[in-house]
């Protein structure tokens, strides 16, 4: 017999099958499921015992690590099923847990109703009760156990009448002292708590602006961060609160990339900011051409000022000149001609970058780099990051990297660029990621949308998965903006940042209604500002920046927007219509 | 940095949802699923891994305890889910797991393929794939490793044409020889196995025949066990396999009931053999009136001639006057009186029942007590048990119990007596008993006999509860049959016994067509046999005994009813009617 199993041995009550988790196992988690600062967690399981003795069971929650638990009865619903909630209301790791329990008190008053309703009360039966309220005086002490103690005394005297007594044990104020003072000895709690990931409230309400710098600049100059320091009342005015940069560091000039992703640079070509690194530094150095170090702190600190958070790119590769390819060569593949493996899906090649070896025997060190970068950029005022395709990284990797990094900055807000099959998308949300990129670029249809909703928001991922919809970035230009005109962008907007309370836009692509396909058939930009750097007529009467000031506003506005857990869909006769609404925890506000 | 961290730090697979499992937890299980020895287990996983290169998997499979495993590769199937199946050929406890990895040369293959296609294949590409099969070959050693330094050595050299490199490199043998020496270093396992339960064949396909002893004699006269082997070749005949004895122990004398459940029993009322125990003896200990030990170990045995099993009643209550009452006080419930609880259900009393109380402080000894009882049987060559009320002790018990036996005897078979609410029922199961009795006796039409054996069949329970039909009991006389007439027995006979592989009847009750309620509205028997002794008209010729002989005869030829595993329902326009069909797992017997 186990020492475990013996001393659970009194204890009849069993507690199966909790929600919310994360589904997953046995090879994976447990995964928190997520919430942020004030929402609720609706906590629901089976508790059993044998028999026909009446069961209580509390709901007990507290932030992980702290002593003592906040505790709330929990309702018995039909076939077994409990029911309860709780409120997080500080950011970090919470926990919850169950203890359930045979109530022989309430079981005792049970029967004593019924008996007495048949009017076969016996002298025994009161002496049952007497002795359970006596136990439970010794429990309680102090003045409540003086109340209860008079309790037992008054039931086991003969001197009164039955009935005046079978009322003292019934009476509602007597029922709730002695509930009070339970007997826990047989209790059965869950073997492990429960865990509960709480975010703070922008991770499930942010309206994102991406944003090259080096096309901040006057005509024709390479834009500073000093450019975007004068964008940001604009910004501001078109109400964002995330101002998302792509990478800022330093360029490889080896295999650079020319315009339109020609694999021949010119000389005065800027090259792709996402191949990393160059012999001026890499993944924490930041391009000269951008400003100093302290010109990117003023940035941050403005965009505060504003109520704006800069949000970094953190891109894991490196061109050929990143100085990890001199300094860590085991964090690459080598080829037998001695050169490194460059990135390529065959046939195609991507000379300008090295992808980083996961399976290397230092992957220790590399680790610990991987996750210095982000630790580089916290320290100076960073917490938000969109890091780029997670998915070609090792999914071990972010469990690590995303779960040590929360433990000390539980502010830190990571979204997943991950365009990949869906359970790849949902693995990295499980591991850490707050946010994703998700597929409503290419769901445009109103059931091809109503669809992927309920997917998120009615089935697992809306335990974990917090969707960003993105209408365009610089890489998608969907045949919808490019062929749609000015309707399809303010469509494509309005459902991006109604139907998802986390939402976001590359401009000033997006409010200029940039539409031309580098050629027919492709999604990607024409003269796109990943290889060259553009100047924008942001001033343009046609510009749809009031449209998305008053889209903004409304969803700061209404409560209903800020949340994706109240979405319903509507029946429309006409298929080419979606009709839904939204509303708040409370129901107070309401949005169709 | 956890240290189980760092070791898996370089493996990049993640396995996830592995099915099959019984849902639950985290407070309970994990429980085995379970099969009977020749059966599969079809295994699906979502196996994942970061970027691009080619996973490869295997299912692992062994009986628990036993070194090595048989491997088979898991084939991918759509969006990232894995399968692949096993055959259990044994009793006992099995487990399995799932080995993933990144396969290297089958990348490497992919990419040159593509890059042939292309006609980009250069040196280097050829000599990375001679590294990669070289490692094979040290790896592989013998012939095989032999057999690869020579493709490596192939594949490098530069005076043979390229197109012949790579044709021997894309060679089907050269391929399945690579691949059977896979590089594991960095392969991801599930952290614990799974487990499997494998009962015997008859745990999944019985037919039980229920049987008052005491009325097996000449008319009037106690019956005896040796009047029971009289009547083993009829019961054979009839085509059972399962002989099921209510409790053959001493029956209490205090509060004895008597006929048609009276509270005062008649000087020669015989009384319920369900109030166990008297100054005879316990639940170890044989009536009197039945036999010797002798006479009961005579009819196990002749009982297994006719290729039948005895199964026993194992009911945990006991009469006033059962010796543990005497000796282990603590094992019941004391009233402040001296007296001991007796069983109620206010305002209902059982006087002559006195329940366990299973949080007694001395839970340890009770536990090995009433397991105690199971291996007393077990020892006398009694493997099927049928337990009644199961869900009124407590689930940590049985658990404990059940597993324990199952430990030493594998072929132990458990049918619960629960009926109760379904999760209570679900619950039993998974802590181990091997069938269940279930609500078919009021499923009656078609519709709800649809649902409930979806329910049972296509959703969770199809893992772990085994279903056990029963168209009558002792307790049980549905309205159905009280006023259905022949043609009601005749179809809950067919239905019990093709829609469950495990079915029982309470006879010669059922063959003779015993209909009559205590009263109206009840479904207690009238004269019922748990409180008198009856004879039975046997040679009655309207008997169905014919009826039953065939339908138990067409069960034996015909695998498809066998299992409940491919059971399919078929629309009719009627709702009054029910069609169905069943197979085999070849799918090469289908009975409709």
């Amino acid at each position: 017999m186990k020492e475990s199993r013996r001393k659970a041995g009194r204890g009849r009550v069993v507690i199966d099958r909790v929600e919310p988790t994360v589904p997953c196992g046995p090879g994976e988690g447990p995964f928190p499921v997520k919430r942020v600062t004030g929402e609720s967690v609706h906590v629901s399981a089976d508790i059993l015992a044998d028999g026909h003795d009446i069961v209580r069971a509390v709901l007990r929650c507290r932030p992980a690590g702290k002593r003592g638990w906040r505790e709330e009865e929990l309702e018995p619903g039909s076939n077994d099923s409990w029911h309860g909630r709780f409120t997080v209301d500080a950011p970090g790791p919470w926990e919850f847990s169950i203890r359930g329990w045979i109530d022989h008190p309430r079981t005792w008053r049970s029967g004593l109703r019924k008996k007495h309703d048949a009017a076969i009360v016996s002298e025994v039966d009161l002496r049952i009760g007497a002795a359970l309220v006596a136990k439970a005086s010794e429990r309680a002490g102090g003045a409540d156990g003086l109340r209860l103690k008079a309790l037992a005394e008054q039931l086991a005297n003969e001197a009164l009448a039955q009935d005046r007594r079978v009322a003292a044990a019934l009476d509602r104020h007597a029922e709730e002292l002695v509930d009070a003072y339970p007997d826990l000895s047989c209790a059965t709690d869950l073997p492990t708590p429960l865990r509960v990931w709480v975010d703070r409230e922008r991770a499930a309400f942010s309206a994102w602006y991406e944003l090259f710098p080096r096309s901040c600049g006057a005509e024709g100059r390479h834009g500073t961060f000093r450019d975007v320091i004068e964008h940001l009342p604009e910004i501001a005015r078109l109400g964002f609160d995330i101002l998302y940069l792509p990478p800022v560091h330093p360029i490889g000039l080896t295999k650079r990339k020319g315009r339109n992703n020609s694999t021949e640079a010119g000389p005065d070509d800027p090259g792709s900011p996402w191949a990393i690194g160059s012999s001026q530094g890499g993944h924490t150095a930041i391009h000269r051409d951008l400003g100093t170090e302290a010109d990117f702190l003023e940035l941050v600190d403005r965009a505060g000022s504003y109520e704006m958070e800069i949000a970094l790119d953190i891109a894991f590769q490196c061109s050929p000149d990143h100085p990890w390819v001199r300094e860590h060569p085991a964090w690459f593949v080598h080829r037998p001609d001695g050169s490194i493996q460059y990135a390529e899906n065959p046939p195609k090649k991507y000379e300008d970058i090295y992808p980083i070896n996961f399976e290397t025997e230092e992957w220790e060190a590399l680790w610990e780099a991987l996750r210095g970068v982000f630790l580089h950029w916290i320290e100076r005022g960073v917490r938000v990051f969109r890091v780029d395709n997670p998915h070609t990284k090792s999914f071990p990797f972010w469990d690590w990297a995303i779960g040590t990094i929360h433990e000390t900055y539980p502010d830190a807000i990571f979204l997943a660029e991950a365009f990949t099959r869906p359970k790849r998308m949902y693995r990295l949300a499980k591991g850490g990621f707050t946010q994703s990129y998700t597929y409503f670029t290419w769901r445009n249809s109103p059931e091809e949308l109503r669809q992927y909703m309920t997917e998120l928001t009615r089935d697992h991922p809306r335990e974990y998965f917090r969707p960003n919809f993105w209408p365009n970035t610089p890489d998608i230009l969907h045949e919808d903006l490019q062929t749609g005109g000015r309707a399809a962008f303010i469509a494509r907007l309005v459902l991006a940042a109604t139907l998802s309370s986390n939402y976001g836009i590359y401009g000033p692509a997006f409010e200029l209604m940039e539409h031309e396909p580098v050629r027919p058939g492709s999604e990607e930009y024409l003269n796109s500002e990943k290889y060259e750097i553009r100047s924008w007529q942001r001033d343009d009467p046609e510009s749809l920046a009031p449209i998305i000031s008053r889209v903004n506003a409304i969803r700061r506005a209404n409560r209903a927007l800020q949340s994706n857990r109240h979405l319903v869909f509507h029946t429309v006769d006409n298929p080419r219509l979606l009709c839904y609404s939204k509303s708040d925890d409370s129901g107070g506000n309401v949005i169709l």
